[in-house]
């Protein structure tokens, strides 16, 4: 059995449209990559019942969790006390964050407020996410990561924690293009599908300049299998094209 | 209270990072101008089960939902399926989709065949979405509308949808960039926050060059009191940007 993650999208502006998401796609490559499979993933507002919820539902379910938004200076930003909420456990300045802060605004020059030392709110027991980009830390607690909504910021932390999580398997891929829609190749696919049980088999459709074309991703940890695959939807091709 | 939508997407490739969704950004704009809330988003994968539990889970929680992929030809595309499980409903090839796909197929010199036969089932009692790009419809059954996952497709069948709907009270909306970080607006920006407490404050900080700086976005169905907290707002940025 492979790990598997969940993602919690947390922020007013991805579901009113204002800001377009771009940490689900960047998380969902990098996870890839290391053979850990999403398997879900939510979008909820600046809600802590919502946050909550959704956390709860999602932790059981996936070897590890990654939420993105909320962790910021301001009124919206509720991602750590509701995490702390979800997990039962206590939420407080964290003196390593702030040492971590405190240090930073030394360097640049900018003093300590109420503002930023709500950046160091970090629940009980939880392990911090190092921010390169801009010292407030992320954290760890559980199996939940607790990252920035500003995509370089999420970027830089999820590069910190990559190297902690346990993969598995990395996916092999071919991928085929195809040079027809997705209803004429349907029955030859239907049969390799069918033949190659370990191989699982996806489907994308593209419109460009009003013509369909059809990628079809082949993805196994089954080296061999997938070889055996890859010469079969080959071959389809082959017979569509002279078709 | 307002008309409010959740939206469940559905697909491998969004989950694997091969495909970087752009339909929920598309549906966040065109609900958020129309004054329905999007209240929360879910993506799934190409799982039967995973679909009929976020859908159960989703449709009584909002005035609309909205489905995004899977109702293509092959043998991915379970979303129809899917559904007419959740509604405790029977699918079938449907007559009208049928008559749609074949004068399509006629005018296009193509033949039918099981593929493209596979895209008329529909959920029994539902509803056709027109397709104006592809042909193969969508449809409506209850508050749900499945619709396709190639963006084009997608927009096309969101623009037949958007006219059925009823919207709410859209909200008014001010944006006031700000030259500084969070951390410097927060304690100014949290006594607007208690002060107008039916206008919804979001702070969205951007790291440009190195450097953040933050939009402030002021949002109301209550005209007056937007304005009054837009001008609390403009004084504030007056007084960090002497300071």
């Amino acid at each position: 059995m492979s790990a598997t993650a969940a993602m919690l999208v947390i922020g007013d502006e991805i579901l009113s449209g204002k800001t377009k998401d771009k940490n689900v796609g960047v998380l969902a490559d990098a996870l890839t990559l290391i053979g850990i499979d999403l398997i879900e993933v939510r979008i909820v507002s600046d809600d802590e019942p919502a946050i909550i919820d959704a956390l709860n539902a999602l932790r059981p379910r996936a070897t590890y969790v990654f939420t993105s938004g909320g962790i910021g200076p301001t009124h919206d930003d509720i991602t750590a006390d509701a995490v702390a909420k979800a997990f039962g456990v206590s939420i407080d300045v964290d003196p390593r964050a702030r040492a971590v802060l405190s240090d930073w605004y030394d360097k640049t020059g900018r003093e300590m407020n109420a503002a930023r030392l709500r950046m160091t709110r970090i629940p009980q027991s939880a392990d911090l996410i190092d921010n390169p980009v801009s010292a407030a830390p992320g954290f760890k607690i559980g199996n939940v990561h607790v990252m920035a909504g500003v995509p370089a910021v999420f970027q830089a932390m999820l590069n910190a924690v990559l190297p902690t999580l346990e993969g598995g398997v990395p996916f092999e891929q071919k991928v085929l293009p195809f040079n027809c829609g997705e209803a004429d190749l349907a029955e030859g696919l239907n049969a390799i599908v069918a033949a190659f049980p370990t191989v699982s088999i996806g489907s994308y459709p593209k419109l460009i300049d009003g013509r369909f074309s059809v990628e079809i991703v082949l993805r196994s940890r089954d080296a061999r299998a997938l070889d055996e695959a890859n010469e079969a939807a080959q071959k389809l091709r082959t017979q569509l094209d002279a078709a």
